[in-house]
């Protein structure tokens, strides 16, 4: 008999729970039949109605079944509660991953951007405005993004960086290395990749994880040797031309034409270019995009808002050719966009009001006075023996005399609050023999009193 | 001679120019010296400085080239020039593609919420409270998510769906799409996976292009029918067993333990279980997860936001087995966070303050009106022969009396400002011989007037 109580927990879900409980125990057994709803709602003095929901509810859990005219009848559950054990919250184990490891005081990170000149002002002013355009704000934007956010990217990738793009060919992501995996589909798949060697670890990761096979290219101080990619299988290159990461080598006019040369040789032949940082030019003027010389339809261009907004934006974009951008629309655009609308707005606002690009002058002269200061404190340095990438991005490359091994500098460096980053963690082929201890010092997040700090600490170490 | 005007540009930039177009003009060719800085500079009359910079642009674009004590010399640029086309925006094809078809009047999509009972001045709320975390703004965040939004939702898929799990084992990301492909990478590569025909088309297409083998399984009206997995090869199912899209139908207990003895019955066999939209139950308690009966790991649970709050919102939640979250850790966790970061503290304050909560229990309320009403007005109709998947979800499954083929249906009732959706677009082997005209008729973001005048519509074509 079922006792109910008056209290917090509906009337049809004690019932329910009551039955289950009878089953799973065995004390209602396989074939039996309950008591008629009208029977048990009498029994229990409760409305018909309460009942019905309750063995409803039992019926779709496939604990009871109706048979037509007939009733109610148990299902055969034979052996299908044994151990079954709701540990519940209990057996949550206390492993934590995501080891923020021992945080680092200073951290040197080349991917840090400046926590105090952020305009956190005007991206709340730009929040707001999204946030009362209500209607748009639940819709769910087209598979390649926000098309007004679209159109005003290929104006500003026009006149920043000499990129020749519809709205069409945009493709705006969750960041590059989802839209990498979605390329290698648009790619039709197992593609096989050149890259530079070091290189943007991530990236070479998506594609390995994506079935590609890579190659490490020969490279000189011009960046990749494209003498020897026609005698090669690959028919994708992956390059940071006008600064490459981590290196900061920036590929010369003729070396690039000779890339495009092989890229246009051969149907079916791309060249990702990935143009990561090119905002941050402190000489001179930017240099102009390899797709803005691309005749052929063979360049596709990524950028990203890690750097020029911050990486927690988690907001790239990538350049399809014409006739990759058509397969796209054909092929792939049940992807739903990965960038949430209410985000899209904000950026497309953000570089429509002009805020984009008075926040991008405004920290060019921040990193640029950063880049500066570093570097005039670095050439001080007895241990500095050469330094590479000055004049643009968010880091420098740094070769030191050292005893130690680059692995061993990194943790005694750590052991005093101070991260910095081994140029081998960014190499994907064979460190070339007895490379000198080379440092990426990244100075973005960092004030130049965390600056000297961070170096007197590599002083400490360095200068025996 | 180089005529420099007073102005905007810069003088190094018009040096730089001046120069550039000489070379590109063949007025001065490879190999030939350029005057030195002091002495440009002199007749000029500018800074040797800005004649610097002029020629340090010069050398990094690749034109020229300094050989030291020498001087500057043009690079050798032969045939590079042939044919540039800068066509600016003047190439723009007027092609516009994200073709917002003929936007019909009434919608009946299936994945559409309510936009009148969204609790936008508490999400506005929230989202200023996260502005004002300027800290924490312009940081990325772990690979797996927000830990605090990991903590906050493996507590609320307990007591929610039954899910057992620790934040380690939660994986969020931008869209169902995204973590399946993910999934895939992590699972090892070109799964095969069995399918249940209809199904969520958008995950179909998902493991086709991430090259896995997908075969339909055989289905009865309890769902995927179990008995012949073992015979065959496929590693992976994909099941919707609390609400399968599109046809509403709930797997019962037997099944579900039928299905879990197959994946417990050999290494490498896993079940994904897609919970899309079990947060709307409209009779007795929601059913539990399949993940919350899993005794041997092999259920990956897949959770989305895109119809609790918005699928605007690009958020969704992937629950991994403990060695498959392992796996990630060691393997994958290159892969940066694909939701902002701002995204993942907003939806954490927004489940901490309760508001989460709130706006279901509203919504449950919104949503069983609507379902009510539409399954009343349904019952009164002579043309509707059947109808499925009612007590649950956002839209319900009609078979139509109809004289049409579905498709013409469909463009009838577009043509008349009513877009509804046949079930054939979800099907992903062949459609049953004869099927009917079978729509999906989705409520969820239409008002009870809005819903009458697309019957009204239907009334129109099918009371023949």
């Amino acid at each position: 008999m079922i006792a109910l109580q008056s209290g917090k927990t509906p009337l049809y879900e004690q019932i329910y729970l009551a039955i289950k409980r009878d089953i799973e125990d065995g004390k209602i057994s396989f074939g039996e039949k309950l008591p008629s709803t009208r029977l048990l709602a009498a029994n229990l003095n409760v409305s018909r109605f309460t009942v019905d929901i309750a063995y409803e509810q039992l019926v779709s859990e496939g604990y009871i079944q109706a048979k037509a005219g007939s009733g109610f009848f148990v299902c055969d559950l034979s052996n299908l509660f044994s151990g079954i054990a709701d540990c519940g919250g209990s057996c949550v184990p206390e492993v934590v991953h995501d080891s923020q490891a021992p945080r680092a005081h200073i951290d040197f990170s080349p991917f840090a951007v400046d926590p105090i000149h952020f305009p956190y002002n005007t991206w709340k002013k730009r929040n707001r405005e999204v946030m009362d355009k209500t209607a748009d704000l639940l819709v769910a934007r087209e598979a390649m993004g926000d098309r007004g956010l679209r159109e005003t990217l290929s104006a500003y990738l026009y006149h920043a960086r000499g990129v020749h793009c519809t709205p069409d060919q945009i493709l705006v992501g969750a960041g590059n290395e989802y839209l990498l995996l979605l390329l290698v589909q648009i790619l039709g798949g197992c593609c096989s990749v050149v890259m530079e060697d070091p290189t943007y670890v991530q990236a070479y990761e998506v594609f390995r994880h994506a079935g590609c096979q890579v190659r490490v290219g020969a490279m000189d101080e011009d960046g990749l040797i494209c003498s020897e990619l026609a005698d090669n299988p690959e028919n994708v290159v992956y390059v940071m031309p006008s600064h490459q990461f981590p290196m900061g080598t920036i590929m010369p006019l003729g070396r690039r034409q000779e890339l495009l040369d092989w890229a246009e040789g051969a149907e079916g032949r791309y060249i990702i270019e990935d143009d990561h940082d090119s905002e941050f030019r402190y000489v001179g003027m930017p240099i102009p995009s390899l797709q803005s010389r691309d005749q052929k339809d063979c360049v596709i261009y990524l950028g990203t808002f890690s750097k020029s907004i911050s990486p927690a934006l988690r907001m790239s974009y990538m350049v399809l050719p014409g006739h990759l951008s058509e397969r796209f629309y054909r092929q792939f655009d049940f992807y739903t966009s990965t960038v949430a609308t209410g985000q899209q707005l904000v950026v497309r606002a953000f570089m429509e009001s002009g805020d984009f690009e008075r926040h991008l002058n405004r920290m060019r002269r921040v990193y640029k006075a950063k880049h500066d200061f570093l570097l005039k404190e670095l050439k001080k340095r007895s241990w500095v023996r050469k330094i590479r990438g000055e004049n643009a991005g968010l880091h420098l490359v740094v070769e030191v005399d050292c005893g130690y091994s680059e692995a061993e500098l990194l943790e005694l460096a750590l052991e005093r609050g101070v991260r910095v980053y081994g140029m081998s963690s960014y190499r994907i082929g064979i460190a070339a023999q007895e490379e000198p201890v080379t440092l990426l010092l990244g100075f973005g997040g960092l004030t130049e009193g965390e600056l000297l700090e961070g170096l007197a600490v590599l002083d400490e170490l360095l200068s025996a």
